[in-house]
């Protein structure tokens, strides 16, 4: 075992405080991380406040991680000390059912473990995630990180990003496609990212006309308020894809209204129940389809991180203190964040030495 | 104009009854047809009792006809009179918009016109359906009726059969997939046969353990009682394809569950607000699809009724005397037909010649 030091929550009310635990050795299959930036995703402020249930404490989270090779396995061969890797949501699957063998771990028959909160399945301890200085990951859930690459903004890549790549590229979007993206938060802005840099014509839905700005400069090539009925009614029968990246409860029916038949709305921000109702003409009337997608598979994680580098592509971040992080989270949750905080783990090391001088 | 003679309904709560209308004189490009059999579709008795809003009066229902041609415009090259043929649930569309050039006239962007309670596009006369002697339709609306078929029980598949053809076919259903058919009607049983016949793997869902019997006859290889719990968690994960004609609402949750990742349910049965709400991590969590599709095109309608006569498939029908069509309905709204009532058209010249000897 090894010393880590993170932020953790101790119960879903309290706050994220320094927190000291252990990592596991290295087992043969593994890549020690030295980790230097972790995004902070909506989710994370869900878990740690238990909003979807079954939370575990203690919990450090973080799922967007992005860091330096320190140590590997002996059956590692294909990561070697120094290199930039990054890790998301997942550290580990089943590996043998069709979800795995086709490489969307996510949707594995056993469910994936997840980067926090879950139990690692082989020694049975929970698995804590990136608001931290190190991980241990198998080597199949470790993602090889371009050289060149802009680090802090490629770690939102890891779960904003391939939560929007995966859908779209599953749907073979790209040129001659019509594509609406609801709603310009982490998720969104990726979304418009990638769907335009994949081809297609990209239309943002937002609610608020002023971020019409904000998102001609993220690559729309048009923007429709979507509290103006005219404007709605104008997009009747017009999309092939919807990415609805809103995390709340909201009506899809006036959206998919806005879809030519057989076109997808798909869901990737919400889990909840979709009130107000769905209405089952709005599907068959134009044989359209509500779909749901949740993160992204290793392979396809890789590749966006190729296509990224490739495309000069990344997140629209800020950088954020560690020893903030409890105001980050307010803020997020007022909105207030363009498009995604990231920790700089220099901070952490900070609040290490502040903890050290503390207890001595 | 010609004489017609049928049965209609004078409002939203007066019964059917024997009506005397017009059919137009046919245009270059129409086939006139003698009317022998009439499938009664759930439908029918929704808008002659105008329960989805709109029901214009007197309206003639009936949309699952088959006849014999009688005479034809002097454009029509491919149908000659004295053949059998069919007419489904559309007499017209705009024949030149994407959904049309693909075949799926029921899409049409400028809506299809329906057999009944439509208006031509042509002369803006109401359309009136096949609960009549003799009806007009653009050859294109025409299906070849194959040699030798049993003319009633070919009836439904222009609405009951292709309804459930169309998405089977969309989805290229067939070897190595295991489907769902959720409720066992006019469209159920159908959905059973066809599948079946496509090479699927085939399980009923059905409250009633009593359908077991008849589901195995109409081709099933399995059945789940839908309300025995443990019979649904024993099918987590399993199916490929729901084919979902219950035509109320119901909580689609428990079968999206019986879904594999990338599973789709799909709604031909249902046309009102989804509720229970859908929760939409049983769709994101697995990449699982809600998907809607209305009856069918007219190419893949006459490729059913090529496949159900290479195959041997008919719907399972009861005869009716057009007398009778009320207490059929009230039957019907009971569930107690298996699986269509179809109407003889003799029985309406009987009727024509009791209105005649009424009024001499």
């Amino acid at each position: 075992m090894s010393q880590a030091f993170g932020y953790a929550a101790q119960s879903s009310t309290s706050p994220l405080a320094p927190f000291s635990f252990e990592r596991r050795e290295p087992r043969e299959d593994d890549v020690v991380i030295r980790i230097l930036y972790c995004g902070v995703c909506h989710s994370d402020i869900h878990q740690v406040r238990d909003e979807w249930g079954g939370s575990q404490y203690p919990m450090v989270p973080g799922h967007e991680i992005i860091g330096e090779v320190t140590a590997v396995g002996r059956n590692v061969t294909d990561f070697r000390v120094g290199e930039h890797v990054g890790v998301g949501c997942m550290v580990d699957s089943c590996q043998c059912c069709d979800a795995c063998h086709d490489g969307l771990e996510q949707y594995c028959a056993e469910f994936p473990t997840m980067t926090y909160g879950a139990v690692d399945r082989h020694d049975g301890t929970a698995t804590q995630g990136g608001y931290s200085n190190h991980i241990v990951v198998d080597r199949h859930f470790v993602l090889h990180v371009p050289e060149g690459a802009d680090l802090p903004a490629t770690a939102p890549i890891l779960c904003a990003g391939i939560t929007t790549w995966s859908p779209l590229r599953h749907f073979n979007v790209g040129e001659g496609h019509k594509v609406g993206v609801i709603g310009m938060g982490g998720l969104g802005h990726m979304g418009v990212k990638l769907a335009k840099a994949l081809g297609a014509e990209v239309t943002l839905f937002t609610r608020s006309a002023k971020k019409a700005e904000e998102a001609f400069a993220q690559g729309a090539d048009h923007v429709i308020v979507s509290t103006d009925e005219a404007q709605m009614q104008a997009a009747a029968d017009r999309f092939d894809f919807l990415l609805d990246t809103v995390p709340v409860q909201h009506d899809l029916n006036p959206y998919l209204a806005t879809l030519k038949y057989d076109g997808v709305h798909i869901l990737v921000g919400l889990i909840e129940p979709i009130e107000p109702a769905l209405h089952a003409a709005n599907l068959v009337m134009k044989r359209r389809a509500v779909v749901g997608s949740l993160i992204g598979g290793i392979p396809e994680t890789q590749e966006l991180l190729d296509f990224c580098a490739e495309h000069d592509i990344t997140c629209d971040i800020e950088m954020l203190d560690i020893r903030h992080i409890n105001e980050g989270y307010e803020r997020m949750i007022k909105g207030d964040v363009k498009y995604r905080f990231v920790i700089d783990m220099a901070t952490l090391e900070q609040a290490r030495q502040e903890e050290l001088s503390r207890t001595e």
